[in-house]
């Protein structure tokens, strides 16, 4: 069987295999399994690029039913049970399957405006997250250069556009950059005082999905470290220097900034349409493919889809769904081995949460809604409770201690140009 | 004044004179201070960029009468005082100065050879530690594409040109890598059988500073560790497939291997020439500038240029020479400014030491040479000194204990295409 994606979908159905009869074949296009939910700690310069991405091929290793393949998906022909890749080398290769899951994830959606990503980049890669520590970092670094103050302030300010949980965590660390972990560093401006983070949302409130109360928390909790938060906001127009945006009340309000994240949409994998092409099956206006109640597809009970390129009962695009999807993907493919009917899936919600700043959390867990340190402290044990392998869980421990009881950043690097 | 050079001839200069009456300027083109010697350590996955890569400004953030200028030398005017440097946003800027401390350090030397680089490219700057890094666990996900068994024997040779320390310490690291680190990770091949670490030496053995007795027994450590070493032999031709060398009995042999690693010269930064034209000064034939007794140069007892880049009684290029030149530099100064007369530099040699593989390093002191576990442990407590900040020191053992008593390499993501 063939499985698409190393990601928290595709991981959890391999590992979940590890001793069922079957050959696994896991196919992605980089050599890593990508903890999102940390990415933006490693574009703040908290952690390393390896600490929230070990290689694929190490966490399987001792899995001898499994062979990892580094290549790129280019088609999937449902008719012919079968996957075209292309691997590093240009050589495209043919996969067979008998039994096929597909988690692909999601890329950043622009809503129709594609033409802003050049000037504010998504975050849902590794390369994404590296590209924009060297963005972040090297703001300041020419804000230091600058000696007209309108333009200084631009580079001082960063934008960041979407007040979901990512959006929400990236514009704290970002605050917390500028009050704790850079002070003295420059000569010619107070990050501290200077340094303005503007988070925009179109809706009505910040992390509308944690209720009423824990987003009313957590705004206050961000506008205490430092951040403005604009609600009611949308964002029409984006270009090197600022972006422009149309208020509650409808006027557009121009915003000077060189530094701008985008955290607004997703829209899924492109492999969704063609899963939906081949069999038939729909896509929601964000692009994820429908999926029977197993996750599997209409008239493919082979071939699934699971984690954020699809869509069933609407659930959210978050790891919990990918990782509970992969593994019953994974567990009705075992069952039929051993003749047993296939079971809908039924998500066991773990709850939310989202690390507002240094030590201070929401979490929602079954009405049950935690905010402040103790939230941070769930918000802690989860994520080091997923990670994977126990030296990396042992690194992002000390990172933390370092980052959240001290005030470094270690990871400060810049590699490539600044500018 | 000025100090040309964030290195270890640079910073220490700069610190020497914290609470000295001048306003220092210390220009680098990098955002961080580079622990060079252990480089070869994230090209192999052990330690992340910033783990010896602290940003200039945060070592000095406390230090009120220096500021860091991130810009590019282009030109040095010894007899205007001035130094001419370009900014990232391309804005050209002129440094006057009254002393100026030049450690600009050295580049990869291929001994006339430049059309070498492209395919044995050298270790000097983090970018090429990281380029390295994508190139060596790069070339291992290739051989698992490949079925033609000598294309992937060709990807499973390792060619390592210089039997100094780097050379020497990247070679042995590769070997461990192959031989523990990626144990089970690969399905079509065994790294532990298949991989070969050729080191080539033109000399007639491998770390010949050290003296004969410490040379053989580095040697036989490499030797267990997995790595053929071939001295005297001369690398007469390198291409993307392999290299040929031409062994001590004259004759030349092809030796199929798609990975190179230059280690084997260095030339002087080319500021060493710019100052000696501007001088009057000479360069030696690897273009490091000859210096007086004091650093300083002739007829400017105002200049001093410190480190790889200088030539003062044919010291070696190592770390140790360039802090203490460099200290030495900012001490003549201050005596200057306290109208005392320069005194010449004394080199106090505190040795040297090559780790040449998991748990045994060699180590030559006043004489006293230690080899295997104990010259381990000093090369640990002497590397460990001398990084700068203690939470690069204390994340950076936690690294060497995963690593050197466990197996891993947390340091293994691929950014960029493999290839």
């Amino acid at each position: 069987m063939v499985i698409v994606g190393a990601g928290f979908g595709g991981l959890f159905a391999a590992r979940f295999l590890r001793h069922a009869p079957v050959e696994v074949t896991l196919v992605d296009r980089t050599n890593h399994h990508l903890f999102q939910p940390l990415l933006y700690q490693v574009a703040t310069g908290i952690l390393s690029a390896g600490q929230i991405a070990p290689p694929t091929r190490d966490v399987l290793k001792s899995q001898k039913n499994t062979t990892v393949e580094l290549a790129e998906v280019t088609g999937i022909d449902v008719a012919a049970r079968q996957v075209a890749v292309v691997r590093p080398d240009g050589r495209p290769l043919t996969l067979p399957y008998d039994s096929l899951i597909v988690g692909a994830g999601a890329g950043q959606s622009y809503f129709g405006h594609d033409e802003f990503a050049e000037f504010a980049p998504g975050m849902k890669t590794l390369d994404d997250a590296l590209a924009q520590r060297e963005r972040i970092f090297g703001a300041f670094e020419m804000a230091e250069l600058e000696e007209d103050a309108d333009r200084r302030q631009a580079w001082l300010t960063f934008v960041v556009v979407g007040g979901g949980p990512t959006g929400v965590e990236i514009s704290g660390q970002i605050a917390e950059l500028s009050r704790r972990a850079l002070t003295d560093n420059f000569r010619r401006f107070d990050p501290a005082a200077e340094v303005k983070v503007l988070l925009f949302e179109g809706g009505k409130e910040i992390l509308a999905t944690f209720g009423d109360r824990l987003s009313e928390k957590g705004t206050k909790a961000l506008q205490k470290t430092g951040v403005e938060v604009h609600t009611g906001s949308i964002v029409a127009g984006v270009d090197a220097d600022g972006v422009d945006v149309k208020g509650p009340d409808g006027t557009v309000t121009r915003y000077p900034a060189k530094t701008k994240i985008w955290a607004a949409g997703v829209s899924a994998s492109p492999l969704a349409k063609i899963l939906a092409d081949g069999s038939g099956a729909e896509c929601d206006r964000a692009g994820r493919i429908k999926v029977k109640p197993d996750c599997s597809l209409a008239g493919h009970p082979e071939v699934f889809a699971v984690g954020d390129m699809m869509n069933l009962n609407d659930l959210p695009g978050v790891a919990e769904v990918a990782m509970q999807t992969g593994i019953h993907a994974a567990r009705t493919i075992r069952r039929r081995l051993n003749g047993e009917e296939p079971q809908p899936f039924k998500y066991r919600d773990l709850g939310s949460m989202a690390a507002v700043s240094r030590r201070r959390a929401i979490v929602s867990f079954h009405g049950v809604r935690v905010s402040g340190f103790l939230g941070w402290l769930m918000w802690l044990f989860v994520h080091l409770a997923f990670m994977t392998g126990f030296k990396n869980r042992f690194k992002t421990l000390i990172s933390w201690s370092l980052s959240f009881l001290g005030r470094g950043r270690t990871e400060r690097a810049l590699t490539r140009h600044v500018g």
